[in-house]
């Protein structure tokens, strides 16, 4: 929904006292209870963990709690507004978690933006976690962050930002591609942007086929002539997209591309520009809540466009991803998200369109669609136990 | 209840899957919904936090939330069975929590014994929650981690077996040397145990007016005679009790004591030794889940027995504290938890028992009866007001 349209009044009314809460899951109604739910019975409990650290999985919140982290130094497309202001919008995560995924996720919000220390913060949590969701943290701090953690963790580590953006951007894209009737690999892609969603965008179409792609920031197209030392992410760009190894800007970059992926900032993009594009493009203007290219103003030129917002068609929202990406890894109590098990996350959401309704103006499922979540998580957990890294397959799988 | 009525059985089903969970505060049921709670909605709230700090406590969960902090290095009687198998006693905290506090508290187990880090890790959680529980972590540590965060966060923490247990002590006191008709002041009060909880006792005996203290660790009496240059906790009990300055173990110490505090281990103290106290002693026994001596062997030479345990009567329970002096603490975002507010608590926990119930065997209230952790907030909550702690003075106040 346009940001416009919605009162003040009815968006801090529903934000008072927070957005989430704790829940007891059973009652303690007398001294019984009590003497079975904490001392001593509880002590019982914690000695078979003592003796047995996998039971962990077994007897506490951990199999289904994820920490939802952030330094608050990129959030949404305010910037770096810092860790208190970034609360509001790590609740809100955390209610998508339990509406769509399940999962119980709390608010992790660091006061501090130094790499190592937020590194070493969430390390010194994993007791407590069964997954970390790390979210707008800036660019590029966050590759080096999730790297690390990845690296030095063994439950799953998510930078949605990333990776969530990328997963539902390659489903809403093998569709498009379908109904455009030409191969991914076949596409000459650019994507402006070359920050977290960007690159993680840029990956998994690789990943998935994809052969020329483009990809530009604030400075322009992104090659193996710009200078990178301090920026290994972009320097690893420079090296693997681009084979033409092209320089110059966005309007040298569009030209006869069949696929425009814009995750950058608001109204970036003319009409003019889009013109410049081969025969029925496909326009993803990510930009949100302003995108870089409004649908009213090409979509007699464009075969496709999608945004972020929900009041266009086509809502690639990381919110199809990530609640059953998390709850299928938990399930399987997976060591890591892979890039197995991301594919078939986008696969999934792909193909929970079905042939019939697949049309250029719904080439993503709602996430308010039944089933959509339930999907992504089944096509992870078996992706996580065919790919080695799930701790136990359920009797389900 | 004691342990050995509890069946196995009841005791792990009841902790499968943990004992908490998350809930929203509000349903979301389509995208005009989203739009509010999430993105773009929550992008206006973040900024007004960000405009206006303050505003965190308005709109965000951290008014009412609070971290239970511990490195499992102390757990329950259990010793140092680390920071997993911390979690379900963590998790049964903030289920009392919620109970009795209407509070949102979550575990935070940390993987480090190194207090230099716990200390850092807590603070860095700081933006996320409105105050901090530190929980079953080793003494001398816990005193250090304590005082340190104590004095560089601007949000309550509460090392609740120091102080929940030294609260109810009093209130328990409080009461009984009411039924006893000698005052705190003229008792001659031994404590076994100098650990967390012996020393709050022994440091909030004596600002309720305790004179003569006597306090032992493993290797007997403190004294100035001892060398505790690794232990400045022991070293100010050393320079604060004992005004006789008297040597040796629990023998010598227990003769014509009024008061004994058993803050140790289990089966310490023998019938004989009881017998050496004055007439009608008061014996708190509250080693978890086996006292120090238990009361069916001393029944007939004691005037008022205390345990720790539910199936004795006059159990001592941090849950009588904690959760109302949080929730005092939070309804007037109070910056710490100070000495008055400790005090009013435990007041207010010996004035719940009213004149007519006050017997040897009803000493304090039971943490079932209604109305016991209201009080204890509403006592806690003037007490910040009045000693100007209290960063809200809210109506109801």
């Amino acid at each position: 929904m346009n940001n416009k349209f919605i009162s003040n009044d009815d968006v801090f009314k529903f934000h008072e006292n927070g957005k989430i809460a704790i829940t007891s899951q059973s009652t303690i109604s007398n001294n019984s209870d009590l003497s079975i739910a904490y001392t001593p019975g509880v002590g019982r409990v914690s000695m078979e963990i003592y003796n047995n650290p996998d039971k962990v999985w077994d007897y506490t919140i951990r199999n289904n709690s994820v920490a939802v982290v952030s330094d608050g130094s990129a959030v949404l497309g305010l910037g770096d507004i810092g860790p208190e202001a970034a609360m509001p919008v790590m609740e809100g995560k955390a209610l998508l978690f339990k509406q769509f995924g399940h999962i119980d996720a709390w608010p992790i919000c660091i006061d501090t933006k130094d790499t190592e220390k937020i590194i070493e913060t969430v390390k010194l949590l994993a007791p407590t976690f069964g997954g970390i969701n790390l979210e707008d943290i800036s660019a590029p701090r966050c590759f080096i962050i999730e790297d690390r953690l990845r690296n030095e963790m063994c439950i799953p580590v998510f930078h949605d930002d990333q990776h969530g953006t990328a997963v539902v951007v390659l489903a809403a894209l093998i569709n498009a591609c379908k109904i455009n009737n030409k191969p991914l690999n076949e596409c000459k892609i650019v994507i402006l942007g070359a920050g977290a969603a960007g690159a993680a965008c840029a990956k998994i179409l690789m990943e998935s086929g994809a052969k020329q792609i483009i990809i530009l920031d604030r400075q322009g197209i992104i090659n193996t002539e710009r200078n990178f030392i301090a920026n290994p992410m972009k320097k690893w760009l420079s090296e693997n997209t681009n084979p033409l190894n092209i320089q110059g800007s966005i309007d040298q970059a569009l030209i006869d591309a069949d696929i425009f992926l814009g995750m950058s900032g608001p109204n970036l993009i003319t009409r003019d520009q889009i013109l410049t594009m081969s025969a029925n493009p496909i326009v993803f203007a990510l930009s949100n809540p302003d995108p870089e290219i409004l649908p009213e103003e090409i979509n007699d030129i464009v075969s496709i466009i999608a945004t972020g917002r929900s009041d266009f068609p086509n809502q690639v929202n990381n919110a199809l991803c990530f609640p059953g990406i998390f709850r299928g890894a938990l399930d399987v109590r997976a060591t890591t998200i892979n890039e197995e098990m991301k594919l078939a996350a986008a696969k999934s959401i792909a193909s929970s369109i079905s042939g019939s309704s697949l049309n250029k103006n719904c080439i993503v499922p709602n996430i308010f669609d039944s089933g959509v979540a339930e999907s992504v998580a089944k096509a992870t957990m078996h992706a996580a136990i065919i790919s080695g890294v799930a701790r136990i397959t359920p009797l389900s799988a």
